[in-house]
């Protein structure tokens, strides 16, 4: 009881510190400081070279969620009808430290044992944890970024220079704890109708080549070659065999890779799809179609267009069983100010 | 290219170090030590008083997942086809680091904008950024535990003593970077009708008082005025209005809770349900029903059933609009050997 | 050993796997972009008003180490013979999660015991850790920044606008993993004379308030008081007794300091000293001197003079036993590119 | 203003929450439980065959430095008139994350320059910072281990199956956030006479092989060639010439080491040295002298003898210039309940 009550006082000092901390830094200017909006979506500074403004977005200028707007409560209720058989097909991949990733990126976790042995030095112990219920339990430290593994990016982890989706700006958005907007807690579960492109099986090969650029006429081929055609609000997922390399020869892996150029993007969105990966560590080929303008792909669908993307799926499984429309459900952590999740979707049919 | 050369080159050598010290690790004794399995489930060490060996468990002695092996496919195709409107309910909250926490767990996020200034200086900069296309990104650094916010606990973040479900021990388990069996890698997606037990509404209070236990009676009370009944491979989650406090009054939240007593949940495991959450900070009434056993509820759930569970769910939209039957959906992040996973389940109907 | 081979194989292929995305990215474009060196000090960009360059610095165009460049071996030579008694002062705050931090920052640590589980399962095991003398180990996790408790900054911590220390920007010198120049990596052992400015004692008070700006009339008639006078390479601490709220009022401790004005330090500059610092969280009065320009008195320290800093020492001892000249040695953690370390120097006399 | 009000009020509602939950907890049950106090070292548990209780310690059953009581002020005296020069070598490596580590051991910094984003969009921003000097600063986050690089560990880094120096058990110290005991906050500056013991040089050779013992015959060997003797509170530092190999050769220089045996640092323990250090990543030959018992000589420094220890010294320059006894000076970051310091000593002659 004495510990408690010195513990809470010590807060309560530490708090009421940080307060007259954050008065005294207001005093020092004519009006309180922090938490002013800025919003430099009235000016087009800073654009590159022969770029015009791409705001307000097809969705509104106070739009946060982009392509994601398409799924809509038919096109959601349409999916689950899609289930027959009631199979679940999970469409990530495990994640740890030595998992690829991007260079400089990196994640660690270790677990934290410690309450094994502070439990036994309660004085209500029951000689191997807490209580005569001897409980004991173990958590982890994990440090690290989302943008790892099998992600849903939030389209504010991209830029054209300072300019985010819908024209705000670094200077508007990047506070230290999380973006002041597009974070992942603003992107809604996504559960619609997926599609499997399988260009692999299409071309009939097991993997298409780094820096293979998928065409719209591989895509209607793909199509044509599956029974299917697009409709607003799917989940479009690219099967193009490179995600075979994960784990056997990541060397190769991180490479390269190939991907849907950037008038295949266009055409999707124009299609009104609601978001789109592959089985590969970015989206879209790498190399590039154009050398001079390195992930134009990404950069294009993020900045520009506010359509979703997913890297690192695992479409290997429903590849091989030919499931090329499925019910795509993906629920994830909703992290405040994130520019990424770790994820696992899954396929039903 | 002479620093692609120089970086490789060195990343070999640190790896071969790596590799020659792990040999050199294991030539120091007669045989490989790294890696040894080791398996404890057929002596009955260290347990507590009164109890007796709960293992093999009823899903099998390497089983990995508990109830929910009782998702099978029909589970699943019938609850899809509940969906006849097509509208989804988030039912996780926003996690940053003021979320209240159990006490010394901690979650931190920093956002890493450096690529914009990198990206500046390389000879292919477009001026503001990486390329003609001038692309530059944000991730994070996040540090902390799993362990916070809405979350899907692994079963094997509790312990009794030093035993897991089916018997396993730390010393079998423990490994400095996760948990060698029952980490989130190991957990399906979980995608199967969902129960809400609204008890707040049906014993007419805006919320259950902290402690309360929730009866058998109580769910058989709630079910009847629901007009439902549970069903094999259930979700169920209860509506405690606990939740209620949650942002509003962050101290009298984290106080205690009401939740299912001990019996309540036996007879939710003896009805085959896959998984139950609430919305509370844990799961099960604190005080618990005996002041020697603390936390006892979620400690049987966990180790001696292999009963999942789910804290901090927001089920108030739910409650609101009368919603008691739905597909429910949850897909998380797999990493390895993890507690558990930050999480924000979804409801269809 | 299988193990041990499956590791190393693992690793390489990881590393390849990075080598060869470095060499996809530089093929990007026309010659390797990574590591170029950026150089703004040819250009005035982004003066503030009224605000000229400053650079090169006293210590020249290329200089890293500003004002620590005056301790040269006389002066440290002449400073050991300082020590008649060999007794030691810890001029250090203890550092943990709890401790007052400026509003953002963080530091938190967990104690990693999984040794003790995993040693247990080597088939070499003594039956409580590894081998026959049963080693076992604990390290720690700590996530957090430098920017904490007693530290010794980098004369890189502070900017004017994008301006560092002679000249450079952030263009030039922001890398992902630490600044490319000014790093603790830089920073050489500080080994000089300390002299203690005991202004509280000179203005008979227990502790000077906050906002309250030192003067230079203030350091002449505490240094007359104490019978000292500066030398070039001198480290010059400040006990304003500000210090003795650190545990005791964090509240009131965070909420303000006083500190030496912009025209002593000027002076302190003027006379060559190689290092200064006091009791309190930053360096400086709080609030300032120029209400529109907050915290200028460091700002000028580190950038216009490249004169070094140290803050939250604990004075008191010194100042308690009357000790006003010493030897002052400060030994720091060379970490590349931090731009602060947690330090505890010493004073010896 | 207002937000100042909010952020106080929603922080001091946390606090108290947690202060509720302690409450709560310690309602449970008879008596506070929190931080009860565990003794083990009346039993002798768990010892290793032919293991006898090693406790209590020359310098009595309460004392948590070990051998650094051995540095008198006299002893600190003297040493400091050693100092003919004011020349200062240092001693410590830079540590990021590439530099070589103990295997799972990591090191990640990342630069956070939000406040530069932050700064900007205050209503009293100076159009590129805070205010009109436009205050602009740069922190880091770092995540890892204490144990890497050059470090000072703590004598309670190491155990004997569950036991420490002085008999004190896991149970009696290992708290989460850090031990109870022999934290580094307990660590005093370590400042004595230091004494290069050149086994290379007096071998003759650029480099002793890995699993190299260096006997009580070579440390007699070198010190007469030198010209010295042993000291009580000496700092005893041997260059091996293996830290050559750090950066050349990172896979060689993990793959083992020389080292003093163990009848060598029992001599050094009954010299009454203070502490010592070596040009290695662990301390002590590896391979070591008995297969069956893996890194004893320094379990028997930390466990034992509670005689302090060094890795990872820059010893090259020393040697070089033929410098053997010197004023060692050695200050650290007074992290509370750590188990290792990263630091970089200093010779001074």
């Amino acid at each position: 009881m004495k510990l408690t009550k010195h513990l809470r006082t010590r807060m309560v000092l530490l708090v009421l510190g940080t307060g007259l901390f954050y008065t005294a830094l207001a005093a020092m200017s004519g009006e309180a400081p922090v938490g002013v909006v800025s919003d430099s979506r009235g000016n087009t500074a800073g654009l590159a070279e022969g770029e015009t403004p791409w705001w307000p977005s097809r969705y509104g200028a106070d739009d946060q969620i982009g392509s994601l707007n398409e799924i809509t409560p038919e096109v959601t209720r349409a999916a689950c009808a899609l289930v027959r058989h009631g199979r679940v097909v999970d469409l990530g991949r495990i994640l740890d430290e030595d998992t690829p990733k991007f260079p400089g990126r990196y994640w660690h976790q270790t677990l934290d044992v410690t309450p094994h042995y502070e439990n036994l030095r309660r004085t209500d112990s029951g000689g191997q944890g807490w209580g005569k219920n001897q409980i004991n339990w173990i958590t982890e430290i994990q440090a690290g970024t989302f943008q790892v593994g099998t992600q849903l990016d939030s389209i504010g982890h991209i830029q054209s220079g300072e300019r985010f989706y819908n024209g705000w700006t670094t200077r508007d958005l990047v506070q230290s704890n999380g973006l002041a907007r597009f974070g992942m807690e603003t992107v809604p579960p996504v559960i619609t109708r997926g599609v499997l492109l399988d260009v692999a099986a299409y071309k009939n090969v097991a993997r298409l080549p780094a820096g293979y650029v998928i065409t719209r006429e591989d895509v209607d081929g793909t199509l044509k070659h599956e029974g299917l055609a697009l409709r607003a609000g799917d989940a479009v997922l690219f099967h193009t065999g490179w995600g075979g390399l994960w784990g056997d020869d990541n060397a190769q892996f991180l490479s390269g890779e190939p991907g849907p150029g950037l008038a295949t993007v266009q055409w999707l969105y124009d299609q009104h799809i609601a978001i789109t990966g592959a089985d590969t560590w970015s989206y879209g080929p790498v190399p590039g179609e154009d050398p001079e303008r390195p992930f134009l792909v990404p950069q294009t669908m993020y900045v520009k267009l506010g359509l979703f993307g997913l890297e690192n799926l695992t479409t290997e499984q429903l590849a091989r069983d030919g499931v090329h429309e499925f019910l795509f459900v993906l629920t994830h952590a909703r992290t405040r100010g994130s520019t990424a999740a770790v994820v696992a979707p899954a396929a039903l049919y």
